[in-house]
């Protein structure tokens, strides 16, 4: 396990220093959230929940490290003794990874003495915001494909080795049916796929010897790459004369058919049809792999193409279109000495930045189809019960209301402890078993709030008594001023 | 030292196995490069070679590996010995780190049997790929900042830990002046500059105690945070009322100023330097740290923002309007037996795609005054002397040329050689040292070059007898259909 207790923004030890050095070490509540869907989705995945547990466990200054802060010339004797006994003793709850989720809403919580809970804001940041930008993308690519499998392919153009690593993660669990990242194949036990380059066509002397000699070394798993030099007039007639001798040879031949890497994939693919038809091979396989993304896959899909594989790369590995979650970590409440909270709100001339107060939970309201109607925050210790009504109202256009009767609805609390006084009580599922649970959480959302363009926004509604508390929040500093 | 000889796309080793069961393992020539800058760039910033030189010093299957590979089934036993006992015996050339480098032009060369040089392709992409993408965004901001200093802040938003730290690694290579990144600055003894967050003060019970504690703490590195509340009403007086005690209180006061972090930079910024002056801190600094990027920063100087020190995240650290360098590794040659090459060609339907062939090397050409003129891709083995004329031409217009005379240029190979035989030949400079030659780089390109928009174009030329040989292989191909 790699030391990534340094992995953190240097304001969060001066930070920490400064309480250290005021004797301030209350607990507080940190939330991280995120304000905005990428890309324009009206629905996110929370995705890194596992990575971040790794963090916290394994968050220890070492001798170097130590040494090195000593080094810098900020940070005094005491404090450096403080860190290297350091060890996180809080609260974290999270919503579980695979997760559908909406702006606002806390999808990790932590509470704790505020010198630790500052510490691990930027890796928790930094990992959340990473997994879940791409779990969200991952999901988005997946809805166009319409059930077709998609590959993930874009390693090579990840924003460094772990953004490869965990970005295939993520797109695993969002609904990707295998990798070409065999590192990410081994550390999570997902399948892995690929078959060959144009480099290994090239390196032949002729394209239709480059097929052969690889459908003899893989009849059980042989996709040509079909467009190193003409794609209709040479590389699709090869596969068709290598996939005949093949059928012709005797030795078992599944799993075939053809990439296309270039060009227009709409023509070529719906030639190749007709040609492999044509050739008897109607169960070929015809997959595509060229800059592409939800939008270039649901026009493809429109216009006819018959592809039926979709390899994904930089345009899903680097969410290209939007490539950062923009997830944020805040204070919302500092406890007292009886146990209770102090709200804290963050202010802001742009509304959307004002912060929700309090030590908050969230609910999931589902209809009785399953399907999600609504998320809710409340106040922890505010208690719901299926058996009463509910009142739903916008927090901003607090006169759309909608009154839910008992049997209309049910409930479901999203955070789930993840460390109790500094001990792990979570165990995070596979990755292939989050992926099985993130696709039933996509199927409780409509279709409508799935769409790539202008999606049906899901409403993330307050509590009354949250939302009373953040408007006396309001009004208070609105006098003071 | 982490083990990455698995992060590499399952076809690398289909294609290894394929070339080990024909035996076919010639001696060919690799060219990593990218076809298009970043941004709209006229140039990019070469980065990332000391991580390929790390990998692939470490490039070793352990048991563990060839357990999973056999696991998958695609592999036979003869092939996994071989892998068990693998070992990297080619030859690497790069341009070192740090240079300012034009498409087409292979950073990374790669001359080694064909299974080592394939299974390399993926990660020497994906990390020459993403540090190049970063430090030629990193040298657009500064370049826009005027002289003034930008620091890295983007951990948060960084597509995982290792983009944050080599993000980071590649920001300061192309002029940045410190990182949030405290890992980053231990691994790669870079400067770490931050203060406080919203939170710090957040956590207090007014603005003005959290300033004041804040400077107490650190009174030779006191930035202040003015916009939790009220930038103009609360956050600058406050820090005024701060600093004023500070002057007054005989402790050394230094390096202090205000960091802005939302509103209207332009306006706050003149409003804030006018009451910071009126009141004798003229030497105080203001930064800025909202959404920043290249266009931003231009944007506010332009409209006389008052800002010396920018903090830029997001924008950098994913590169956000252009998130990945779109880098390729072709096969450009194979050896044969008497040591020459048969050069290679990758066609495209796509004229921009179709590939430089042979094995080639990079000339820089400079005018007197050591600006860049042009450069000059040439075969290897061709001899150029710089008291013969140089004949220059554009290979796509090829009526346009430039008769260089004797005297009116001089000639620098860009290509150095990084392994021989396996061996490390190359001793990667200090990241400082290499941001000092960054610098120096960056000044022999002209600020037409430099702009953000509409920059002019550097030429990259091709020697006659590569340009003669490229074509020769086109009307082949031609002839052959």
């Amino acid at each position: 396990m790699r030391n990534l207790t340094l992995l953190t923004d240097l304001y969060e030890l001066t930070m920490m220093q400064g309480y250290f050095k005021t004797g301030d070490n209350r607990t507080v509540v940190f939330d991280a959230f995120h304000r905005k869907n990428p890309s324009g989705s009206a629905y996110a995945v929370a995705c890194g929940l596992e990575q971040v547990i790794d963090y916290i466990k394994n968050l220890r200054f070492n001798e170097d490290d130590i040494a090195y802060l000593d080094s810098l010339g900020l940070f005094e004797k005491d404090f450096l003794d403080y860190l290297a006994n350091f060890k996180f003793t809080g609260d974290i709850y999270a919503i579980p990874e695979g997760t559908v989720v909406f702006p606002k809403e806390p999808l990790v919580k932590v509470i704790a003495p505020i010198m630790e809970a500052q510490l691990i804001e930027t890796v928790i940041l930094n990992i959340v915001n990473h997994q879940s930008l791409i779990a969200t993308k991952a999901a988005r690519v997946c809805f166009a494909a319409q059930g077709d499998g998609v590959l993930e392919f874009g390693l090579r153009r990840a924003q460094g080795p772990d953004a490869g690593i965990y970005g295939a993660r993520a797109a695993m669990i969002a609904g990707c049916v295998g990798t070409s990242n065999v590192l990410a194949g081994q550390m999570f036990d997902v399948p892995v796929r690929g078959t060959h380059a144009h480099s290994w066509i090239m390196s032949f002397a002729d394209e239709y010897t480059a097929f052969k000699t690889y459908a003899n070394l893989y009849p059980t798993a042989c996709i040509l790459l079909v467009d190193t030099y003409d794609t209709l007039k040479s590389g699709v007639p090869n596969a068709i004369r290598v996939f005949t001798e093949m059928r012709e040879s005797g030795i078992e031949f599944t799993n075939y058919g053809i990439r296309l890497d270039s060009g227009d994939l709409a023509y070529l693919s719906k030639k190749a049809r007709k040609m492999l038809d044509a050739a008897g091979f109607t169960d070929a396989v015809i997959s595509a792999s060229s800059d592409l993304d939800e939008y270039l896959i649901d026009s493809l899909k429109t216009q006819g193409a018959t592809i039926t594989s979709w390899g994904v790369g930089t345009n899903l590995i680097t969410s290209k279109d939007n490539p950062a979650f923009g997830g944020v970590y805040k204070l919302t409440a500092v406890m007292n000495e009886d146990g209770t909270f102090t709200p804290k709100i963050k202010l802001s001339e742009n509304s959307e930045k004002i912060t929700n107060p309090g030590n908050k939970t969230v609910y999931r309201v589902y209809d009785n189809d399953g399907m999600i109607k609504a998320d809710l925050i409340a106040l922890v210790g505010e208690t719901y019960s299926e058996s009463d009504s509910l009142l739903l109202f916008d927090p901003k256009e607090t006169w759309k209301k909608t009154l839910l009767q008992p049997g209309e609805y049910t409930l479901r609390e999203l955070l789930v402890p993840v460390f109790k006084k500094g001990e792990c009580v979570y165990e995070s599922p596979s990755v292939m078993d989050i992926r099985t649970y993130c696709l039933g959480e996509l199927a409780t959302l409509w279709d409508e709030s799935k769409r790539l363009i202008n999606p049906q926004t899901v409403h993330v509604d307050l509590s009354k008594k949250l939302y009373d508390m953040k408007q006396e929040l309001l009004n208070n500093y609105g006098a003071e001023e």
